[in-house]
């Protein structure tokens, strides 16, 4: 059965008429096609009953046709109005389901064009089948997870101090590339301080010797399944006070998280884990950021690890563990594994070291 | 006059009693801050009194301070709900405006959380001041264009018969970066027929000797500014029957919209006048997409050289200039440079040779 046909199938159990998906991730999930997010409307429909379509600008036609496309191609020319187009192929739904990163032009747009028609979110039905990995998808995040490795693996070559963050990152970002990813995601350099904001990416800050640096990176493969893992480097030196005991704790943190991610535990279960152990080493406030997020086609998608959300994990589930301590002004750690969910425990699909590496 | 200013008198003419940004071009061009577009919520508000603030989630609360945010920062923490938050911020606006390309899942949330509340787009206030380039973004926009020239001038070094574009691709993808540019935007490698699909990326097709080959390319500065120039290389050996005869012709259109661009002509006119020497020659259906697009923060933005476009081209306003010719099958060709608007004519930044070069 085709990703549509299964889309297709819980639209109609969710009473959804249709569903309208524009260029992301949801749309090459659905049909391979890595469309542009380009100013002129492309948009897939599939509706409850009867085939799909993709509307889509006349110049684009052979580039959706190329990557694969294989639902009826609806092209418009530069001066149509595709809304109307739409509006006209879809006649009077009661109720569609836009996807979730639609921009707001498209959803305000589609308002107009169709104003009796209940706008809703496509999400439900779409992450429903996206945090639901198959064989293929595994096999992608697994060398996804392998090319991301290969950089750790290098980091020697390039982290060290006198050195800027964003010259270590341009380095990072080139062996992103040349280990396997067709696009940089991300490239986190957080030395000393700066690892104390778990989303700074880079900076000119010059690494200093006993600097800790958090280096949290990720990138997009050719098949399109996204890597993203995190580990912890000395840049020489001694580590500043209380950072060592603490890392300590949080290796054991994030390993009794793995140990205990596993079909039939609550999302929110794994996070608790690991905040509770940091909570006893008096790390709780220090731990900023849920544990995880689901991945595949995004980098953050579907399953959430954090508190409140009750999700029972299943087999094929893919997501990251990654607790962390940040301790403001002084520096802070993060240990990023993506993880499997599998027919009885969990994959992990990282293997560099864990421990604290120290570069000389 | 800061940007968020001169937003907010623009909101208050039309009558929006709040803008309302997420993470994108928008926010990076009001505030500097180029926030990861991420799935907790940040969102700046700017209303149409008073003064504006920004939600964030707090984990991201240093970075927007680091990257500069100087209004108020509400951080949000992670089981909060950032819409509740936002809305008893907002109290009862009358009428909101939503970035264009905020998100449909925040869009259907603000709905939720302020039923009463008409929501309209945010594009015609922030578009109207991104079209209209002030002294510092017309040098980042000039050094954009340098950087991609440098690229454009080393083609030599990549394209040959024998190899793939994807090979070719990713040389070009390094180069773009080693030549001053942070993020790759788009590599654009269209050998033989593959070059009369316009938005045709890149594939493991093979170029052969005699292929033309459109290279369409661009990135975007450490300052956030967008680069995209095509060029055309013939690899080698002899052109199809044809191509040569429609290069020079699309050679001539190209630069005689070039001259014709200037304060107070429509944005219309740039495309009709191209558009009319290609169809004298027998070439008008084979120009099958506008003229160009704007370009700043974002490659495509505000104004459009678009029939329909009656937009009177103003001091300050940059855009692309990119007639080409696709015929499918066979060959495609496009001539691309980023020209900026001046007091009395046009400043063209893009300056590698536009005839077809051969690469031997």
């Amino acid at each position: 059965m085709q990703r549509w046909e299964r889309a297709q199938a819980l639209a109609k159990e969710s009473e959804i008429d249709a569903l309208l998906v524009t260029p992301g991730a949801d749309l090459r999930y659905l049909t391979g096609y890595a469309a542009k997010p380009l100013e002129r409307l492309t948009c897939l429909v599939v509706p409850a009953d009867g085939a799909p379509f993709l509307v889509a600008p006349n110049l684009e036609v052979s580039a959706a046709e190329s990557a694969g496309v294989d639902v009826e191609i609806v092209g418009w020319n530069e001066t149509d109005d595709p809304f109307a187009l739409l509006a006209s192929r879809l006649g009077s739904p009661r109720r569609i389901a836009v996807d979730d990163q639609m921009w707001a032009s498209r959803v305000l747009a589609l308002r107009d064009a169709l104003p009796a028609t209940e706008q809703t979110l496509a999400g439900p039905v779409l992450s429903h089948l996206r945090a639901r990995k198959d064989a293929a998808e595994i096999e992608a995040l697994r060398e996804a997870s392998a090319a991301i490795d290969r950089v750790h693996a290098r980091m020697a070559e390039w982290l060290r101090p006198g050195r800027t963050e964003r010259e270590v990152g341009a380095d990072i970002a080139r062996a992103i590339l040349d280990e396997g990813h067709e696009h940089v995601d991300f490239v986190i350099v957080g030395s000393g301080p700066n690892g104390a904001s778990p989303h700074h990416e880079i900076s000119d800050r010059v690494i200093e010797v006993g600097d800790p640096v958090v280096v949290d990176i990720g990138g997009t493969t050719p098949v399109g399944y996204c890597s993203d893992s995190t580990r912890n480097y000395l840049a020489g030196g001694q580590a500043p006070d209380g950072y060592l005991d603490a890392y300590a704790v949080l290796l054991v943190a994030q390993a009794v998280q793995r140990a205990h991610a596993r079909p039939g535990v609550t999302a929110e279960s794994v996070d608790r884990v690991g905040r509770t152990i940091l909570a006893e080493a008096g790390l709780g406030d220090l731990f900023i950021h849920r544990t995880g997020h689901g991945i595949g086609v995004e980098t953050h998608e579907e399953p959430y690890i954090v508190e409140g959300n009750d999700l029972v994990l299943e087999p094929g589930m893919a997501f990251s563990i990654e607790p962390g301590f940040y301790l403001p002004g002084r520096y802070g750690a993060r240990i990023e594994d993506i993880a499997i969910c599998t027919a009885d425990g969990l994959e992990v699909l990282n293997s560099t070291e864990r421990q604290l590496v120290v570069l000389d």
